[in-house]
């Protein structure tokens, strides 16, 4: 059974992109796809942008949409086998994840990581627990260490107004006043490996994203030197991985500008916290395609779910 | 672009009233109108009325619907330009706004007044957010200062009920536990003037609304003689404009009763408080038609929606 | 009007099981049944099986679905008739129930038993008023005494898998952390006296149900004695009918394991504790049909909307 949990699972990477500008052109292209099918939307963390865009795309499919946030309208899942549950939990993933796939076709998670335990993060408790007992196909939302329906938008609005054969990105670390997971820029490190771009990738030391996602790439822990040609800009933040869920800076010089965006155009997965991960001169200035970027999740996750489908037919 | 956001937005009162007894006869009148088109409903404050009939609605005309807690599934918004987002809010209405226009081709929003700063809730942050920043065509489930569906719900109401060509129509405040804001008051005055009837507004002293809603009315202060001959009470708790959100009076005489009430029949928006706005006699004496005014909620939703789709298409 | 409250409401019970057993098969059948009709399900409680598996047969009969919580996205309800309403309750069951009703034509409720008050449990409060009230079909998505959907869900379960003609039918309670409500072991217990089965319910003394729904049925208490011969196993844990809403016990030994199971089949209305009410070796070894049971609840759910929609046509 095939799963859309990582930018791993994108098949053939040129074929999708051509697709979704084929989308963006027609949106209705696949209307008959999912005619019969019901997507089931699992939100165990707060979604604008994916709730959304996942749902549109789902009816321009044809499915059939059911939506739940697990938390406050359902109970607390245990995912450890052997357990004894007489505490907190009141459902376990063996059979939660199957009763739900009795009445949807397809299963979409959001699951966002705890930042307490790294091991626990990294093996993706929940997202993982669905794949293992769902039985059916498992689409991911974000999860606690990916996030490929975005890395995908990133891909289609990098692919949509790219200027030059091989742009170079940046994916530039900012400050947060919260400690954020690091499943955006995991999975669009490793998804710029897989398009022809040049990464650079630059932060304060510390920030180092785990080196499955990065390649191995080296990063450029002078700003101002990593901004340098850059065609694409890339601002995000992210909590430390090798200090596991920590806050190691919240220097305001890391903040992305007008002046230090130059002719470069700007990317942010959105929400973005103005005047403290990006400047207003740099989100107003007319080099911002993060509208687009978030317009493009639709795209993405209209590939992703035909993907889906197509595959496991 | 053409918005729904308060009363004057109501282009032909006469055809829109005409249109809406033509729906009620035959629902499924205009029902190819919405098809294709997604309408995003923003819920920032609980609904129960608003969120059925605007979706029901909706079904109606062919549109799909996806409707969002933004409180509890979402996160808080900031308003102000400039603001560094260090603190609680995590989205700006620049990039929200617009991004949940890439999803749908209108919104719909319900933000209640603060009731803590007069002129923030009079200048309509959230609302005029949206019709700001969106892009896209924006309907009022309630804001801060007006409800325009259910003023012409009541319009409907008054249309459908009347006995004679000028009637008479009082509105009555009554008392409540809460400080309750003055949409409904304000958008019922408003649209009073627009209908062929003779409006008489009551309240204690203290209670006066806007005079940009009510034309500079004066207010009756005694109830018994506003209510002398009237065809329609519409009951209605709100809070002070004058003194911004403040309960000046708890005073169980102004309490709506069959007595009172006599001939006249029996208006409100609801949920109605029953033995503290109105008494039960009142409710259950023959003369009310809060029932009919919520079924007329379906109409005037279904009658905003299909004027935004037209006049914008 | 019909209703569907109780599995008294279940008309004629082979006539059910029949067309249930042509709807596993061939789930489109009734397709065009509930065309142009709008289903609104309100939950006063936390739902994942009732939610979804209610949704899709509503869309399998071609129904609008509209879903609410009604604690979080609504207001709390008034069911006292007379009261002076100026404390917690914003709307009476007497406008609520019917304002719901102008925007759909059958509504679902959940409303869990409050385990305080046995005569205001019993008397079904929050159903009955919307039965009431709501002047249209009203569907029991589990109430304070009953949950006929899981009931028949269950009788599809044991006609499908049974191996004889007059099984032996156990209800077997188990301990639990917390007070849960009789509301499934009342309508299991019934419906098993409308079913061709020998029924034995067994639990500690003080967990009698209400006889109302056993048919005065006297219980074995010794556990061993009442699983000897058994073809099926329901596992249940309950609180107190007696003393009402009390844990009398959490005695472990009532745990269903593989080996007191047998060679009997398996079955719980989920969600369940692992190894507090159920052990693992029993969920996982190979004679549990509790995954069965919740994909019979579609089934469940498209029957009683199915009768509710013909016979109040």
């Amino acid at each position: 059974m095939k799963h859309f949990c990582t930018t791993d699972d994108i098949t053939e990477l040129a074929d999708w992109l051509h697709l979704g500008n084929r989308l963006r052109a027609e949106p209705d292209l696949l209307a008959h796809l999912g005619r019969g099918k019901t997507l089931c939307l699992l939100f165990f963390n707060n979604s604008l942008r994916t709730r959304l865009s996942t749902q549109k795309a789902a009816q321009l499919l044809g499915m059939e949409v059911m939506v739940m946030n697990f938390g406050s309208e359902g109970w607390s899942l245990e995912y450890t086998d052997g357990t004894v549950m007489d505490q907190g939990t009141a459902e376990h993933i063996r059979e939660a994840a199957p009763v739900v796939a009795q009445y949807a076709d397809l299963i979409g998670i959001r699951a966002f990581a705890g930042l307490k335990d790294r091991e626990a993060d990294y093996a993706e408790m929940v997202l993982q627990g669905f794949v293992q007992h769902a039985g059916i196909p498992v689409l991911n939302m974000e999860s606690a260490t990916a996030h490929p329906l975005q890395a995908l938008a990133d891909a289609l609005t990098i692919e949509q107004f790219r200027e030059k054969d091989r742009p170079k990105v940046v994916l530039s670390w900012a400050p947060h006043p919260r400690a954020l997971p690091q499943a955006v820029p995991n999975s669009f490190a490793k998804m710029m490996q897989a398009l022809p771009v040049d990464l650079t990738i630059t932060h304060p030391e510390g920030y180092e994203l785990a080196p499955e996602f990065t390649g191995g790439l080296s990063p450029e822990y002078n700003q101002e030197k990593a901004l340098e040609g850059a065609d694409f800009v890339y601002v995000k933040n992210w909590s430390s991985y090798s200090d596991y869920g920590a806050i190691l800076s919240q220097d305001p010089a890391w903040m992305m500008t007008a002046k230090k965006l130059g002719e470069a155009q700007l990317m942010h997965c959105l929400p973005v916290r103005r005047n403290v991960v990006v400047a207003d001169d740099a989100l107003d200035g007319g080099r911002s395609l993060v509208l687009q970027q978030a317009a493009n999740r639709t795209l993405s996750a209209q590939l992703a779910l035909a993907h889906l489908i197509q595959s496991n037919s």
